[in-house]
């Protein structure tokens, strides 16, 4: 095999608005809700600017608040399909760490928040990550009936799984400012400004004769 | 918010022992032997070359044979816990192709061959991919018990799913090789000769007592 021919790295890249987005927050976000809104602020942006899906994710140090990485979905940016916000927080925040494990000795308590539950593949992603706190703006159908996204299979006791491993989940904060996000951006897709990019389309496929 | 501490991208690279082992193996891979042959070779070298765990990944057109990209578990070469085989495979797929969909408009049928069934993350990478086929070398405990790694929560029907998404699934290809890979390695961690990178250790807290 011609060793030219493989490709040899992949990786993906904050836009420049990210940066300036992040330029008037603060080193620290002292309460959950400080958190989720820079989380929001991003998730509303970030289909405007054709990078990917409504969603954003930031990696804190649970106690100081200290943000160590924000990341938003760059599905289109990147073109992978696994950097979804979840991902490229969690990557960007290991990078920064010198650790794959984010809950390693000598590491502090490092927290997850993200406008949604995470799909399946981003749920398995926090289960390997060593965060040890998912901050969640809600979880139900809301998500994939307003944006057409399918978030794929989860068992009923997926908190209690991640529990389980040491990872507390806190939910339903600032939801309602969630639903409204994801509610323009199904508004946007209808009137076909902008491109769901879910490979299969899955959700739309098992719900069209509902 | 300074942002020059803000970390702006993050990525992976295949290690060059990885080129060394695809130099003498064919453009095409004519069958799913021959393809799960080359990803036990791949995955039987990793973690003796400290790379990563002992799991490999390939993309191949599924009718020609033509090998699109080449995975193994990065986790310790990145310090990207999200860097599991068939998320590298993927990613440098994609990379390659320009897509972050494989079953896009214009892409012939693509098809991820690895050496077990995927963790609860990369079973959820392999549905936002675009593949059109999963060849797994098995499924069931052997992985875990065997090697110690945790591999998430997957529903029974996690094959199903994947059927109704427009994924295929092909079982048992090579199993027996795939499991006494799994053995050597369980061999060397009991040996203190490589890391377990798994970053709650669930499975061994979990059956600590069974």
């Amino acid at each position: 095999m011609e060793a030219t021919r493989i490709p040899t790295r992949y990786g993906a890249e904050l836009p420049e608005w990210v940066l300036e987005e992040l330029a008037d927050v603060p080193e620290c976000l002292p309460t959950v809700e400080h958190r989720m809104r820079l989380v929001h602020r991003l998730a509303g942006r970030n289909y405007h600017e054709g990078t990917g899906g409504p969603f954003a994710a930031i990696v804190v140090e649970e106690e100081s608040g200290a943000v160590v990485s924000a990341g938003v979905n760059l599905v289109l940016a990147s073109g992978l399909s696994a950097a979804h916000a979840e991902v490229v927080a969690l990557s960007l925040a290991q990078t920064r760490c010198g650790a794959w494990d984010l809950g390693g000795p000598g590491q502090p308590v490092h927290e997850l928040v993200v406008n949604w539950r995470p799909c399946v593949q981003c749920y398995g992603a926090v289960l390997w990550s060593g965060v040890r706190r998912l901050v969640i703006a809600g979880e139900g159908e809301e998500l994939e009936r307003l944006t057409g996204f399918d978030e794929g299979p989860l068992g009923e006791d997926w908190a209690e799984q991640l529990e389980a491993r040491g990872i507390t989940v806190q939910r339903n904060v600032l939801r309602d400012d969630a639903v409204r996000i994801f509610g323009r951006y199904g508004d946007s897709v209808s009137q076909g400004g902008v491109t769901v990019y879910n490979a299969r389309g899955a959700y739309t496929a098992r719900h069209a004769a509902t």
